[in-house]
Order: C-alpha cells, then sequence, then structure tokens
C-alpha cells in the first residue's frame, strides 16, 4: 500500500483524488490547501500529487526535494520558467509533470503523433472538441496537447500553423496548417477528435470522457508508477509504456 | 416525361443537372449559358431549372412568366431584391426557391426547428460543419440555413444570437446563443451536425452528403413536382410533404 | 410542493429517483421495496412513482386508485395483460406509463417518428447502441422504442420488418427493413443513434446519455406534471408538449 | 512513367484500377479478363496488379515469375494454400498482398494494433462497420482486418475473441472479446470504427471512405512502389512506411 499525499486537496480536482486514491484501496496520507505548509506531508508520503498552482509550484518542489519523494505536478497554466524548475527538481527527485492525466488522452496523443508522422501534408489535420458551457476558454488544453501531438509528427511547430475559430472569408485552407474548432453547451466532460483529411478518405480519432473522474484515477495510476522511481523527468507516456 | 431546360448549363451543378434528368428518365429540353437567350428554352420546356446567377434572376423570371411555365431557382446569394422578384413572379406561375436542394438538409431543417421549439433554452444549440479544403467560406451556407431553422423555432432572430468561430478566453456560454463551427479539409462534399446539448444527455442531428450529384438530383425532384402547378411561391419543404 | 412516493426505492432507479426529488426541492413522501405495503404510502402521496416490477404492478395500480393519487410506471418488461390492467386503471386515475423517462430519448423517438413518416422506403433505416458491459440484453428496450417509433411512421409492424444481428452471407439488404445493432463495453450508460441511409446521403439521429440520473430526473418531471391530472392514460410526450 | 498491367481488367475493380493509372500519369500496359493468356502482358509489364479471383491465383504467380516482373495481389477470399502460393512465388519475385489497399486503413490497422498493445483488457473492443445496401456479406473483410489488427496487439488470435451479431439475452460482455457489428443501407462506400471503452472514458479509432476510388489509387500506389524491389513478400505497411 502506498501513501499518497495531496497538495491542492481542497480543489474539485483535490477531493476526486482522495476519492480516487481510496477506491484503488492505496492510503491518503493527507493533504494541504493554499498557503498551508507542504513539508510534514511530504515527510509522511511516498508520492505527492500536485493540483494546486503555478505560483506554488516551486515551494511544491523543494518541499519534495527535502523530503526525497517523487512528485507529480497536474497544475495546469504553466510557463516556461516552472518548466525549468521542474527540470532542475529532476535531477534530484523522480518528477512527472503533464497537462492530462487521462490515460485514454494521452494515449490518443500518441497514435496522433504517429498518424501525423506518417501520413503526407495531403491528408489535412483538423481538431474539434467539445466541453460544458461553463468552460471559459476555447480551444481547450487537451486540444492544443494534440495540436502539439500533431505538429511534432510532422517537425512544425504548432503556433506555425494553427488556425482558429474559423469564420468568414477565409479562403481555401492552407496547405499544413492544423485548424481547431470548439463547441460550448451542456455539461460535457470533454469530447476530442483528431480528423485526417484526404482526397476521399478520411481518419478520425476520438476520445471521449464520460465524467472528471478519469483524470483523478489517471492521476493516482502515474503517482502510483512514480512511486519509487530515480531521479528524473517523466511524462505520462511513461506510465503507459509508449 | 417532363422536358427540364437548365438556365446555367455550362457550370458544373448544370452539368450535373443534366446527368440526373437522364438518370430519372426524363427529357432535357436544352440549356443555355451566360448571356445567351432564355425565351426559346422556356418555350420548349416543361419547367425551368435556374442554377445561374443572382444578377440573370430578373430576365429568367420574366422568360418563365412570358411562357407560362414553372421555374425553380437555386441560385445562391440572392439578396432581398431578389425575393422580391420573386415574390412577383409567383403571382404569375409557379416558383420554388431554395438555398439547398438535397431532401436530406431540408428534412433535417424541418426536425431541427421541431426540436428547437420543444426543446427549452437549456438545451444549447451548436452546429458543426465539414466541408473540402477548397471552399472559401465559414460557416457553410447550409449550417446558416439549419441556423436559422433553429432560430425559427425559438422565435428568435439567428443574427440576435449567433456565435461563430469561438477562440481565446470566451467567458461561459451565453444561454439561448447559437454557436457555429467549420472544419476544412480533403474532399468532404458536405457534414452538417446539430447539437442540442442539456445537462447530462445530448441529442445530435447529422446530414452526411456523399457526393455534390445529391443537390442535382434533389434539383430534379423539386422541377419533377413543380411542372403543372398553379401560380404561387414554394419550397422544398412542400415537396416532401413537411 | 408536490409529495413523491417511490415503489421499487430500495433498487438503483428508487435511490436516483430519491435525490432527483431533493435536488428539484420536492418532498420524498417516502418509499416501499418488494413485499412492503403501497397504501400508506399512496395515501402520503401526491404521486407515485413505480420502478419496481412487473408482478407488482396490479396491487400498485389497486393501491393507487384507492388512494385516487396519480402513479407513473416506468417498469421495464411489461407484457399486454400489464398495459390492459393500466388501460383499466387509466379509467379512474391519471396514470403516465413509458419505456424511457429521458426527456431527450422522448424527442428523439418524436424526430424519428416524423423523419420516417416524410421519408420513402429509400431511406434504409439501420438503429445502434452502446451500453456498459453489464447490460445482458440486446438490443436496447430504448432501441426498440426507436424502431417501434420508426416502424409507426411508416405504418408498418416492427416485428415484420426487424432485422437483428446480422452476421454472416446475408444477402442483399431488403428493403422496408430495420436493422439493429448493439455494442458493448466499458461504462457507457447508453448511445442511440437511427440512421436513414439513402443513395449518397444520410440523415442520422442521435441520443446521448451522460450518465443515469438523467432517466431519475425525467421521471419526476414526469412525476410533477402528472401530479393534479383527471383520469387518463399519459405518455413522456403529453410532458414534452409533442 | 512505369507500365502497369491488370489482371482482371473487366470488373469493377479493373476499370477503377485503370481510371488511376491515367489520373497518375502512369502507362496502363494492358489488361487481361477471365481465361485470357496472362503472359503477353505480364512480358508487356513492369508491375501486374491481380484483381480476379483466388483460383487464378496460380497462374498468375507463374506468368508474373516468368517474366520476372513484381506483381500486386489485391483478390479476396484467399485460403491458406493461396499465401502458401504467395509464399513461393515471394523467393523469385516481389509480390505485394493485401486485404485492403487503402492507405487510409492500413493506417487504421498500424494504430488499432498499437492501442491495442498498450491498453489493457480493461479496454473492451468492438468494432461496427456500414456498407451499401448491395453488401452481401457481414463484418466487411475490412472489419475482420481491423479486429486481426486489434487481435495481433493483444497476442490473442481473432477466432477465440470474436463476438459477432450481438442479440438477445447475451448476458454481461465477457472480458477480452472483440465484438463485431454491421449496418447496412444507402451507398456508403465504407465506414470502420474501431472502440476501445474503458470505464469513464473512451477511444474511437475510424476510416470513412468517400467513394471506392481509394482503393484504386491505393493499388496503383502500392503497384508502383513495387515496382524494381528485390524478390520478397511485402504488405501495405512497407508502402506506408509503418
Amino acid at each position: 500500500m502506498t501513501r499518497l499525499g495531496i497538495i491542492g486537496s481542497g480543489g474539485r480536482m483535490g477531493r476526486a483524488i482522495a476519492q480516487a486514491i481510496a477506491d484503488a484501496g492505496h492510503e491518503l496520507a493527507g493533504g494541504v490547501d493554499r498557503d498551508e505548509d507542504v513539508a510534514p506531508l511530504a515527510a509522511a508520503s511516498d508520492v505527492l500529487i500536485d493540483f494546486s498552482s503555478p505560483s506554488a509550484l516551486e515551494g511544491n518542489l523543494d518541499a519534495a526535494i527535502a523530503a526525497g519523494v517523487p512528485i507529480l505536478i497536474g497544475t495546469t497554466g504553466l510557463e516556461e520558467r516552472h518548466h525549468w524548475l521542474i527540470d532542475q527538481a529532476a535531477d534530484k527527485i523522480a518528477v512527472l509533470q503533464t497537462g492530462n492525466t487521462s490515460l485514454g488522452v494521452n494515449m490518443l496523443a500518441f497514435l496522433v503523433e504517429e498518424a501525423a508522422k506518417r501520413l503526407g501534408e495531403d491528408w489535412d489535420i483538423e481538431i474539434i472538441e467539445t466541453h460544458h458551457r461553463m468552460k471559459v476558454d476555447a480551444p481547450s488544453g487537451t486540444a492544443l496537447l494534440l495540436g502539439e501531438a500533431a505538429a511534432r509528427g510532422r517537425e512544425v511547430g504548432l503556433s506555425n500553423v494553427a488556425v482558429r475559430g474559423r469564420d468568414g472569408i477565409t479562403g481555401a485552407r492552407e496547405s499544413g496548417t492544423i485548424g481547431f474548432a470548439a463547441l460550448r453547451g451542456g455539461s460535457v466532460a470533454g469530447d476530442h477528435t483528431v480528423h485526417f483529411l484526404a482526397d476521399n478518405e478520411r481518419l478520425s480519432l476520438s476520445h471521449i470522457a464520460e465524467n472528471r473522474g478519469i483524470f483523478a484515477r489517471g492521476a493516482v495510476k502515474g503517482a502510483l508508477w512514480l512511486a519509487g522511481r530515480p531521479a528524473g523527468r517523466y511524462g505520462m507516456r511513461e506510465v503507459l509504456g509508449l
């Protein structure tokens, strides 16, 4: 039985992770929320799971390093300097950082990269996602993650080829671009499809989340995989064996 | 056997209609293209099919009236004055004007209006369409036709509630809006889906065109229905018995 | 505030309905489970909701009649004699019987009937549904309900035209048949699509349930609508105003 | 410019291939149909494309060997002894045998195998396909090809785990099985989807053929790739670089 500690335990994701730890038959070492001291939690845990905020990242990494415990970072909105901090920490402890802990989404990203690598530019790439009516941004972080996977497969930079929010007199589609479209409504937890559209045929790769619990379960699966690993930076791909 | 005359016979749609007339076992009375005189064709036809251009509309209607033959108008890009001309002509002859001659699309519009009328505003409406990479505008005319049907069902004006090309920090979805998104790629003849998204459930109504031949066949079906009708303005709905 | 009593309160659906009553801000008058006396519950309720079993139906209807309270019957697996009992009871009290309490599914059935009525037999009808891996029968009751709607639209009997579990050397599709296919896996709450497939175009009408809570909410909505109604037999269509 | 010879040139596929050769700007060396002598065609071709019948396979291979030209075998319904003949021929000339020449379908099969290899048995696999109303068998050969890919990924034999034509009281889904379902209607050229269904999430991988021309183009692409290759047995995977 592994002891898992949650940073950001009071948030919606934190509570879902506590439930997922119980469901998986492991031990919740405890949780801390904003401004609480992470050190005692780190000392009592075999692995930490961080779904707090970018501003808390540095302190969380320091506490993990001090206690010598691995940490999974699921916080979104990270910037370049946060990734630099993570790289530094990864010299001393095992760190798994991911924009999406769902196993299915990570598998989809892997398949999208493989397909983009092998299909020529005569296969136009379009990404469509649907989320609940409360979501405030478009496209979703996961759609961008999938776009990055497609761009990596083609060895281009996503920012150079992304076309977002197509509307009006657009002209014919420019070869090599990657299009994004977003639907919003109801309580949809998250649907994502990456289309590869060629002359007379189409390949469409989709992921459907029925509810947000999958992200909590994926985080616990990742944390359990991380427990006891040597120092280094990991992603969900290693968890999946991709 | 009905004799059908094509105005705009040299265009892609005109040629497809000639083929559809032959496939249906009827007689092609002939065709005219830009600047050719429509009068002799009108005299030789039981019904005219016009897929030319808005600028030619007035002359075409005059020729149909002079010959006393019904006319189907499939030309797109009509403005208010064109509709006024059509209304005038409809006092003297049978005129069927439509933005889409496909039976399936017109059935879809009917179902969308029925659903929008009966489902409350807690069912968010989103419309997504996919077309080939050469299409220069977004959303498609058919997506707008479907949006009009949804707005009519809700007794609102589409222009007041349409949200197009969602991108960036959009905020939560505003209740009562109708969203549009467009995908472009490959050789897709035209896919359209209208989603109604509520809490925990979704209704999705779709039409898929495998190729553009359906528009030609729908035009011929509409023209055959129109032959011999009394003066008046008709739509594809009457052809379908909706 | 309306007082709702649940017959079959101990089952999964009964518990979900109790939750939905609370969520809707109404009063749970109480619940009974197998072999418990329904009479006191009926006396304390403004309307009864029955999700028990066909064998308990007669006693439940008698208790509702004795107390003069309306009753919603959501029990599945009813046979002809059960419908006869319901018709008898409907002479004295308001009875709403339905195979599916979801508003979306009932709207879908309405649209399917409309489409089937208006589209000729050259539009082949195929029904596909997906449910979780624990479901023991195929096709689902809701798929059959949708097939009945399609058959009604065409004025044929479903049993005469249904083709189920297509496999092997089937020969070409027989015109006028209605096909059924079932997928099973994961935790899918219920996806249903009715396809109308013609030459070169397709109309597809779908419903997706994100979770089973919609059935409980639909039952409560139906029961609230039923409270205070005059004697008669009703369906979810009247609740929706279809 | 490569000279391509067609065996089975009078069939629907043979005629489509002749068109695809012209579209690709290559030379049609000629064609033979049933009982015609293949030897002169083989002598005049840089590569042969065989879409005839299993019974003609041995003679076709002999003619290719005698002329020393590579051959692409697209004939379906091959049995074990045909594969043995192909293996023998592949010692002397380059032979590409495939059940589906579409690049998209082969890419889909590759992705399905990758996903099946990496996702555990708690991801239920279900395969659904839709074809036109004239198709006489179910499931389609391509659905079986995709099922083989999934089974290979899981290191099981498809025949041991396939569940076809689910209908009636089926009981709960058995873990590790691969389900097949078939829809028939209209003029659908071929839609295939492989679903991986887990608790609360789903991965769906689809291919849509807009028309049958893609199979002809894929055959020509495969044949061009094959021209000049050393002796050996190849598949479409090598053409795609998978």
